[in-house]
C-alpha cells in the first residue's frame, strides 16, 4: 500500500541556501584521533544512532546493528583486541606501500582513542536476516552498501551534534570483536567509530578536499 | 604536517536540541520514484555534490566521480539501457524470490524517472586511481565503503536542499553507462541518483522503520 508523500516545496533561494550553509557545515567535519574523556549524554548518542536508522536500504532490510559501548572494561578489551591485529598488520602483514600510504596520516598500531573516548559504535553490516520466529533466512541485497550509507549520515549527526568521530576499519580484528560483543554469525564488523568531544590539543593532518571540477562531471 | 583541529564545544541543551532536530529531519526522508520535470537550479546540485565529497575515505583516497546528466537525451539512452536490462532482472535473471522480496515497492523494470528528473547523478567508485602524469597505479582502499559514505551524504543534502531521491544500484547496467559516459576503467557503476522535486501526487510505500531498541544495543 502506498501512501501521499508529505513534501513542501522550498523558494529557489531558500534551497541555495540551505545546500550552501550544509555544504559549509559539512566541510568543516574531520576525522578526529584525540579524544577528550568527559562524558556525552546518551540521549545524544541515541539521537545519532536513531539518524543513522533513517538510511535508504536495499529492499528496505536495514541490515545494520549498532553495538554501543560505554563500559570501561569493555573498550579496554576492544582496545586490546584491536591493537594486537594492528601491530601485525603494520610491523608484518601489510607491507611498505599499507604503511607508506598511511604515513600522512600518522597513524600507528596503538589507538588510545579505543579508551578514551566516551562511547565506541561498532556498526556491524547483517550479511543475511533471520526470522526471530521461524529461523528462515531473508537475503539482504547490499548490505554493505546499504549500511555504508548508514555510516554517511551517522558521520553527519556526530557532526551536526557538536562531536567528532573516527571512521576505522579494524583490519582482521572483525572476528573477534564480533565475538566479544556476543553478535550472531549473520553480522560482520563494517566500521568502528570512536565518538566523543575531541581533545583540547588535537590535531588533523593537514589535508585538502579535491575541488568540484576534480569530483564532478557535467553531461 | 598535522595541524590545530578547530572545534567548538556546544553546551549540552544545544547538542541535544541539534541532535534531535537533525534526526527528525533525516527521518522525514523518503526515496520517492516519481519526480517533477520541472528545473532545479545546478549550483544547488553543484554544492549537494560537493557535501558528498567531503566524506571521509580509506587513506583520503576520495575515490569517487559524479557524473551529473542534465542533458534530455543522454538520459532517455540511460533509461533505455537501465530499462533494458531491468526487464530482464525482473523477467528472468532474479528469480521470483527477488521479485517477491521487492514487491512491497510497487516497483517494476520501468523507470521513467530516468528522464523525468532534471538530473541523474551516476556515483562512480574509482577501483584504484591513476596518477595523472606518470600513470602509476594507486591502491584506493575500501573505494566502494568511502563512495557509500559519500553517498550518504548526499542522500542527506539533497533532503537538507528541499529536494528528493531514489538511491539504485541498476543491476547489469553499470557497463554498458560507463561506457556511454565515457569513463575509465577503473571507475565502476556504484548508484544512480535522479533528483530533483517529487511530483505532485508522488506517493511512496507505506514503510515503517525500526525502532532504535531493533538497531542499537548497548555495552
Ligand atoms: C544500496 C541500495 C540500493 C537500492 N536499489 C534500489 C533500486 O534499484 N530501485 C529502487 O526503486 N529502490 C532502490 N533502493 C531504495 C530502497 O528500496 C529504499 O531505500 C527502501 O525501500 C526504504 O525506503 P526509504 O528510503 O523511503 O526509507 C535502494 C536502496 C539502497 C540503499
Ligand atoms: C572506509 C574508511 C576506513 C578508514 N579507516 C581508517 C582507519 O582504520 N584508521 C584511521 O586512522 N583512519 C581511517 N579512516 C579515516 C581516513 O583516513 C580519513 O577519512 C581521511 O584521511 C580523510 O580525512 P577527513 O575525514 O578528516 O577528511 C578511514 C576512512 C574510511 C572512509
Amino acid at each position: 500500500p502506498h501512501i501521499a508523500l508529505v513534501h513542501q516545496r522550498l523558494g529557489e533561494d531558500e534551497m541555495r541556501a540551505r545546500a550552501r550553509a550544509f555544504y559549509e557545515q559539512m566541510n568543516r567535519r574531520r576525522t578526529v584521533r584525540f579524544f577528550a574523556p568527559d562524558p556525552v549524554p546518551r540521549e545524544v548518542i541515541d539521537d545519532i544512532v536513531r539518524t543513522a536508522g533513517t538510511a535508504p536500504s536495499g529492499a528496505h532490510t536495514e541490515p545494520w546493528t549498532f553495538v554501543v559501548v560505554a563500559d570501561a572494561a569493555v573498550k579496554r578489551m576492544v582496545r586490546e583486541l584491536v591493537e594486537e591485529e594492528e601491530r601485525v598488520n603494520y610491523e608484518q602483514r601489510m607491507g611498505a606501500q599499507w604503511v607508506q600510504d598511511l604515513s600522512p596520516l600518522g597513524t600507528t598500531w596503538q589507538k588510545p582513542y579505543l579508551d578514551t573516548a566516551p562511547y565506541l559504535v561498532l556498526l556491524f553490516k547483517q550479511t543475511y536476516g533471520v526470522d526471530p520466529t521461524t529461523g528462515a533466512r531473508k537475503v539482504h541485497y547490499y548490505n554493505e552498501i546499504s549500511a555504508s550509507i548508514a555510516a554517511g549520515l551517522l558521520i553527519a549527526a556526530v557532526h551536526v551534534a557538536g562531536l567528532v568521530t573516527l571512521t576505522s576499519t579494524p583490519l582482521n580484528a572483525g572476528g573477534p570483536l564480533r565475538r566479544l560483543l556476543n553478535r550472531p554469525e549473520n553480522e560482520k564488523l563494517l566500521m568502528l567509530l570512536p565518538v566523543g568531544y575531541p581533545a583540547r590539543d588535537a590535531t588533523v593532518p593537514n589535508l585538502k578536499r579535491k575541488p568540484l571540477e576534480e569530483i564532478a562531471v557535467y553531461v
